[in-house]
């Protein structure tokens, strides 16, 4: 990917076709099941796929990561119909899945949504909005947490739309600092009618199967924050040995490989922190929901410093869209506000702490 | 200028009769002397202006303090009858200046340039090129530094070119992270004919002339930082005040309050250094070119920090184009790294503390 | 004082005779009113006045700090038979002065102090306790903040106690990280009588009185930090000069440099906090509260990290008390609790951010 | 050890019975081979045990920690009749042990050392000193780098001194800021005539001895960082949870509650280093050395963070004796200086980076 990123992110292009080569390696459905067309791979591997693909593109990868947290809910939460109905095409990325969670009223604060599906008959008639949907217009499949029962995170439930639903629609394509080959609109619903039978699970557990789906989402999302960095940690060393001033490489300077070594450290610890919260989630061990929130917060927030280190390393061409870290320092900044800001990851693992 | 600042972002256009009008109020040579036009004020006003106006926009002010340096080193350095020929024009922004000192090859290494000066007669025959030259190819008057002598700071002139000069042309127009209201290109001259009355002091003084303009080069763009982080402040006070999660405004929340806490005594602190500095370069103290390099070290490192938490603070508002936060953590990027990088500022101070 | 730091603090010894010949120099109440032996210096001239003793010893310039600060509120919010009853004996430190507002459970939140003075007659009886009291049990007069009437900062009146009051006493002399040459204790009222002409100011006036002396003394702490640090940085630039590794000086190694420069620039920021605060103080500016609440949270901060810094550079022997920088990181860490914890500082200027 | 460090610390004891019950349970040679009494574990078994232990007393676990890695470099590098003769009294703790590389003149830049071992016959004439020797004094196995060649770090060998050798003597117990519960002297040689059978490994080998113990070294000393940053994340918990300010609990605080979050997510980070460094040592990776510094620089820079920033969550508490916090702010300090300082790790880093 990596030759294409910097038309992807300057013309806005979401590159389906390049995402479907992807998904004939099997990073359509990393770990989702293989009966379904998944490739049945772990966490930790999910980890290490997502990390080695940002590298190429971090907003496409990024993409690609919220499209497997979709599958894998649908695999993992969805009866046998739903998944064989859904999960193949989305494995092959025939087709593309957006994640509905956030509204313009309730970001950290997923479980005051507002959108509401009433039960009519064997239907759902959906009305409300989301915004910040990633892929939203451009995807096939809408994976939206919206209320069938009373206020709370117990009366929201999930329901798969699909795209031509009557009474769906969707906002301006949002202009972005970065994240540029995704498309993010607001989704609308308007008396949208949805079958009982895409209902994920059962009415009331629609927030538990979203915060499940986040799980790994923020890992994948951090992964993604790693190979950034990694990415942008290479350029600089790069720039600063072949980049010469006062007559020697730049890399002779003492503080710039000083600086380095720190980038380089705080790298391997992001990425530990990564592989182990990835190791834990595939164990289900108890403290797996922690250790995700940890390894977003702080991977998210080491990656960016360290990718906009290394853009200072460039000088002014750091500056330019000639040169790759402008754009990993664009693309990651949003990965310490998605998925749950930082902010959200304090208090998960505050609460964790004090009320444990 | 706010309500065009997103406008000028996107279209990358150089607001020339906005620049103008600014101009009519005084802004076109804010520290040149009223006889050739100026409005006479001291650096400590300058510093104020310049944070005023880059509320409005940075990129554009940015520019504005650049050309307001060139035009001081014509008045402070020139003869009376260079002062004549182009102060007044410039003072009124009917012209515009650029500052070239920067080369591909030499950045922070200034002294080591390359572009050469050859006296042919009465006149100068120049060759060479620069980079990254704000408002290069749109501008009229090049503040150009060259060689016309031997290696080394003292072997280099300071020329004033005027656009049309044959044998002038200009690189593309840069694609940039921020200050997209103003053009960045290279300046290439082949074979310029310069008449020996457009040197500014005397032969070898060129390199002096340059860093006496950019110790309040310094201080203006670390006012141009003073203005996007004290916009960002408010930006997001307004923000955390209007937003509501969890039933409150964000603004209820503990940790948003102290984190804001922080950032406004960080940006006192910063106005601080920059005023300081400005008094003590009015003065002609000793130390005024430390306390320029410290104050833009801190401040524009610490207007960074503030712009981009005020960012983090707008969560996913934050990094839509809509909203006005992510311009200016993008535009003032770039004060961390020209006019001397950060790294070079240090430099400097640290040569002051340890050869004084 | 600088020669006997050391000894000070490992045998932890009051300088009562070092103090009385400062006296003699007008420190013993700077910005006291000369008709009753103060030097009515302001508080600009204090700040430059504290942060060059410190530079000898800050532990016992910050005891120091906290005398002048209660000088100051007898001679401000005394009457007149007060002020010349206390202020010439404590101006010349013939007697010393603590302040007594923290208790063993209201520290932040001194508004909810519970030592209560009960009026009986024209006498306040005293019961309670005060704790982490500067200076306690060595002292001669504690002006003491208590309840005289209902809960909240409106029922607290201030009176002036003498030792050897009968129900005066002092808890056990409190080991401590730093502060070693001035003595802590609780000190401790039972059914302690005071005559009602020892109240400063009205019943009721007592929670505004101390805060008003915090101001000022929040200045003067942070001025104390200014001294360590300024001090810090000079021992540094001494050993780097002195001190060869891998056959040159340390000094040599631009890692170092780098750093040592960003001490000083932190430094210049600091101590322009503390000097604009302290002249918006004297000025009466309405925003003068919040200023020294800045400049408290912003000079202690910054200092203690520029001495933590100085020790690092002075690698193994940093660690060892035949030096003076670990004394200064010592005896500084508590400024960034003591007079208003920096959280405090932190939520005083949030408020005035959020609500003003 | 907990009920102790308070003490020890105090009155600078040297808890040699208590080290020996800890050496029954195998804590003497831990990663020491079992035919000479060593217990046999992997190193990151000896992470988890030094964390474990030093959360009682960080200054005793650290000396423990340089106490095995003299051991385990007599089971290595020495031969059969070496092994046999220290190693099976230092497992037990009967005697102590000492590693003697760092000079008055030589710290950072270790293989410059100046000490000498001239060949006499079968012995070594021993002249020189070693500067801030752990357990110097008290300790009676000397592991002592000494130059037997010429300069460089091929001159060095490594001979094994006992206590009461003619010519042995020992400085003044320094003063220190903490580790008070190890003695620290400088070793003095003055003709000492040492066996040849005394030297462990051929001549000129032990400079690549000494660093070989070192990386085990920094593992350890990063290890007795994260037992006090664990131990000082629960005394501010505790604090936070039963401290009591405006009404409620310090807990209560999102401000606090947040720093809690990132201090235990930065010790788990800081944790994950340390044990991915011991396992790679263990392998024997070829990464194995520079993991092991950034493991060092990395845990050790963040856990005194957490210290200090738990030690602020105490108030004024956190500053006085009575309170344990204080102490592993002070015990740590150091670890970012010994066993190579963290300046020195980022040398170790950066060559890996640019000359790998």
């Amino acid at each position: 990917m990596a030759p294409h990123m910097a038309e992807w992110d300057e013309k806005e292009i979401f590159p389906v076709e390049t995402m479907r080569k992807a998904a004939q390696l099997g990073f359509g459905g990393i770990y989702v099941k293989p009966d379904v067309g998944g490739s049945g791979l772990s966490r930790l591997d999910t980890s290490i796929i997502f990390e080695a693909l940002s590298t190429g593109c971090t907003s496409t990868t990024a993409y690609m990561s919220i499209h497997n947290m979709c599958v894998w809910m649908i695999d993992t939460f969805g009866n046998e119909e739903q998944r064989r109905r859904f999960c193949p095409s989305l494995c092959s990325m025939e087709k593309f899945a957006s994640y509905c969670l956030t509204e313009p009223g309730s970001g950290s604060d997923a479980a005051s949504l507002l959108t509401t599906a009433q039960r009519k008959g064997d239907t759902y008639v959906l009305n409300g909005s989301k915004a910040f949907i990633s892929g939203g217009g451009d995807t096939d499949v809408y994976v939206v947490m919206c209320r069938t029962g009373g206020p709370g995170p117990k009366g929201i439930s999930c329901l798969v739309l699909e795209k031509g639903t009557p009474g769906l629609s969707f906002g301006k394509k949002e202009k972005k600092v970065g994240w540029n080959s995704q498309p993010t609109r607001a989704v609308i619903f308007e008396d949208c009618v949805v079958p009982v039978g895409n209902r994920l699970g059962a009415e009331g557990q629609g927030f538990s199967i979203a915060m499940k789906g986040l799980n790994g989402g923020r890992i994948n999302i951090a992964s993604c924050s790693l190979g950034a960095a990694h990415a942008s940690v290479l350029l600089a060393q790069e720039h600063l040995t072949v980049r010469k001033q006062f007559g020697e490489p730049l890399a002779n300077n003492q503080y710039l490989q000083f600086r380095l070594a720190e980038m380089a450290t705080r790298l391997v610890a992001a990425r530990l922190m990564v592989r182990n919260a990835a190791r834990a989630l595939q164990e289900g061990r108890e403290d797996a929901a922690v250790l995700c929130s940890m390894a977003k917060l702080f991977a998210t927030d080491e990656c960016f410093a360290i990718c906009n280190q290394a853009l200072q390393m460039h000088g002014g061409y750091g500056y330019l869209k000639d040169y790759a870290v402008q754009q990993f320092v664009r693309d990651i900044r949003v990965h310490q506000i998605l998925e749950g800001t930082n902010e959200v990851m304090r208090m998960i693992v505050a609460r964790n702490l004090l009320q444990g």
